[in-house]
């Protein structure tokens, strides 16, 4: 591993200036960086050089890649829908290893265990490196050291933002498409692997210079809804089996049992209740994990009861917020990905279940987004310290193991509750300093542990809200030191060592943390 | 009128080679012209300088105009999903002569007789000239000579192509919207001015430096569905009325009921069942004037008949595509834009009445568009010369009176009719030369008249097919023949001037013909 030049960035985390040869600009503060160029310009293309009848369709997968000419060192993207069920990068891999490329980057929006194989194809040279969210044995492989280029961890809405403004060019996106017609216009709503929307890849279809679609389900043109368009299409594949359904609709998707967390559930819907968030035309956001669904089921008790309708819920969408729409609690439902098939329903058939892309809800670089002004949202980390400042990509002994989803993103909302257990494993989740510096203490407003309510001293509003009320509210460093004493004392710190695996990119582009070799 | 450099382009036609001062490519043949640039590349910008709560309502037009810095000669475009009963463009002129601007240039996706203002504005300077179609009397004052610029005029397709292509550098756009959010989400499908779809104005909000919706029914963030997506959008401004919703869907929707238009009607639908186009799973796109409609009544009788179903008919939709789809005799309508109030309300009700954007009907410099394979459109003309080229634009008095809509991309269709009558007002409407060229011959496959039709040689298939029908096929020199001898001999050809004023562009961006000043 090259020694690389760290510098110390705005938060005092140290970040290299150089990532895989192109210069990164260190983190400078929230809305401190403003960027100053040009959007991306893919080629323009001429239809003549495309099908007169609009059939775009191929024979494999191969031969696409070969007619968008492929070649060693290329940037080929992926999207991950399909979550730990995706076939398709997979078959891809497949193509690389038998035409004998090499040096290829690999930007899937997410990779996830299924994705093992990729560490053959590093290991082979066929794959460079990993540039986008790696759960599980990826983000292992990273922290090992083990990858030729750095890792580079982007929020929903940084990757759009770096697709955008051109920071990372895709020479060839591959969508893996549930339907399909032959001219490339691709949805995620209907077929055998129904996955909900493919926005996802819309920027990897408006940017990238080449585009394959790949699908088990081929109609007639026109494929509707054309959430992925076909004008942006260079050629279609047909394969048996794009994914495995049970998998791409996994298993996130259940309500806590632990008497904890649902405590802490109980918790950030009565702080919503309390502080008045909850109000008539309100939004929020919370995710598919299991005290977020929790959450739901309480605030819709509340929101029967005090006769409140959101004006729009933000999903990750599950059958708890289908629930809600379909009982009149909500006008919309704003949904980035379906985590079940009542959303992947719910989007096909009702109206009102909006699939959105990145670029509306989370682009920072753009003339706003959405999520600056949902009410409130409901994440988790994996760490927070006592600035206030979190963690959601690495645990305690510097392992990469989750992508940064659209947490960055999400917590630009008027209210952003960190919802987490006061302890895992007996290890505080309250600590000195974060592994991972993922999330600037100033945009987290409020942390809901199962032993109280901390908010950010900045939030003098929220403070006042609860005053009078019942709430169990502590400082934060009170809090820190009861979970110190019940784990039996502060804990060791995760000692570092000097090589950098990965790097954190903030939404604007800018480096707000480094992630560190282990092992 | 400054003295300008023409050549003749591959049909001959004079052409200038510098239009507005900037350099010109003349026609050199369908598919003959490759792209070799990038696409146009808005600036990148951020969201840390819109309202935090996504609320970019302003107080008026002008202090919209003044947050996105106009300045004297930008170009400021709007769209005409309107028609002839916009407001917006007016209040806009209204508040350029109030801020003493000058040499605007006006990019509108077309213009009507309701903008005659814009001739004021261009007698004093404030707008230099329009670049666009120019239906009625704007036309008219531009064939006069009187326009300090050169009128460009492009189709539906060739303005997307212009725009993507940077050819045309949108400063700011104009977007009329019967609903919006603050945000700048809108759409054409709710509110007083409920016009359907407001995709012509799509390019201009994706690649303008600066956009401003005005809309004169707002409602609370998220506007669903949004054809215009708020993330483009600088500015919201909120007005009394936008326009007069009896004129925009307007009065372009009768059935003929001439005896000689019926005629033609049939003889078209009897060619796509003679020539078995009209079959199952089969396309296509008729327009909105008198002609069209009753061809789709006539045809909805074969198809009926038949039991044949389409999988998809392309609009301008009425009231007659309407049913169409209710009556289950297509799968779905692909529609640009709607005529009348039974067009908007199914493209807001029905999900299988799709708004389509230029983009993927018609955008000739993309990687296809699906104009290109609809079975068969059936158009109008106002002449078509005797080796099948056509023209659209101009009168045979070389008055310049419509625009070409998305007349040019169509004739990229399967079967390209058009249907015609043989004479209008005792001028004949087959000629040796067009007075303009707007489509070539090699695109254009047959001519249905009241008195015959003309198939073009070159389509020896479709010669074919008839061979044994009893349809009066006929050779176009021996019909020509008969209605000169009907109208009184050969028409006194136009004496043209040698001034242009203005250029008919080609779907590939080249200068296909000029228009000459008269009078």
């Amino acid at each position: 591993m090259a020694k690389i030049e760290l510098v110390k960035n705005a938060l005092g985390r140290l970040v290299p200036l150089s990532v895989n040869g192109k210069e990164q600009t260190p983190f400078a503060g929230v809305d401190k960086i403003k960027p100053k160029g040009k959007k991306a310009s893919p080629p323009v293309f001429c239809s003549a050089d495309y099908p007169k009848d609009g059939n775009k369709v191929v024979r494999n997968l191969k031969e696409a890649f070969e007619l968008c000419g492929i070649r060693d060192g290329m940037t080929i993207s992926t999207h991950h829908h399909f979550r730990n069920g995706d076939f398709v990068a997979n078959m891809m891999f497949e193509v690389f290893k038998e035409m004998g490329l090499k040096d290829l980057v690999w930007f899937p929006s997410a990779s996830f265990p299924c994705h093992i194989t990729a560490i053959e194809l590093m290991e082979k040279g066929i794959i460079h490196h990993i540039e986008g969210s790696m759960n599980g044995p990826l983000g292992d492989y990273c922290t090992q050291g083990k990858m030729r280029g750095l890792g580079v961890l982007r929020s929903h809405g940084g990757r759009w933002q770096a697709i955008q403004d051109g920071e990372v060019h895709i020479d060839i996106a591959v969508i893996a498409a549930p339907s399909a017609d032959p001219f490339g216009n691709a949805n995620g709503v209907n077929g055998p692997a129904a996955c909900g929307s493919l926005n996802f890849a819309l920027a990897d279809s408006m940017y990238a210079d080449r585009v394959i679609v790949v699908t088990d389900n081929l109609v007639p043109f026109p494929c509707i809804p054309w959430q992925i368009q076909g004008n942006y299409v260079d050629a279609v594949v047909v394969v048996d089996k794009i994914g495995d359904p049970s998998k791409i609709v996994s298993g996130t998707t259940e309500i806590t049992k632990s008497p904890d967390r649902l405590l802490i559930a109980q918790l950030v819907a009565d702080f919503l209740e309390e502080t008045e968030i909850m109000k008539d035309g309100f939004s929020f956001q919370a995710g598919a994990g299991g005290i977020a669904l929790a959450f739901v089921l309480f605030l819709k008790e509340k929101m029967k009861k005090k006769g409140v309708k959101a004006r729009f819920v933000r999903g990750g969408s599950t059958k708890y917020l289908v629930e809600l729409l379909n009982e009149g609690l909500t006008d919309y439902i704003l949904d980035g990905q379906t985590f079940d098939l009542f959303g992947v329903e719910s989007m096909r058939d009702n109206p009102r279940h909006i699939a959105t892309s990145p670029f509306t809800s989370y682009n920072y670089n753009g003339k706003g987004f959405f999520g600056q002004f949902v009410d409130a949202v409901v994440l988790g980390a994996t760490e927070v310290d006592v600035n206030f400042n979190a963690n959601v990509v690495t645990h305690s002994d510097g392992k990469l193991l989750h992508g940064i989803g659209g947490w960055q993103n999400c917590l630009f909302s008027n209210c952003t509750i960190l919802a987490v257990p006061a302890m895992r494993d007996r290890i505080p989740v309250i600590v000195d300093e974060v592994t991972t510096l993922t999330g600037p203490s100033e945009l987290i407003d409020v942390i809901v542990t199962e032993r109280g309510i901390c908010i950010n001293p900045k939030r003098k509003d929220l403070l006042d809200k609860v005053k009078n009320s019942k709430l169990p509210i502590k400082d934060i460093k009170t809090l820190q030191k009861e979970i110190y004493e019940i784990c039996g004392g502060k804990p060791n710190p995760h000692r570092r060592s000097d090589g950098v695996v990965a790097v954190v990119k903030w939404v604007d582009g800018t480096v707000i943390d480094s992630i560190w070799k282990i092992g």
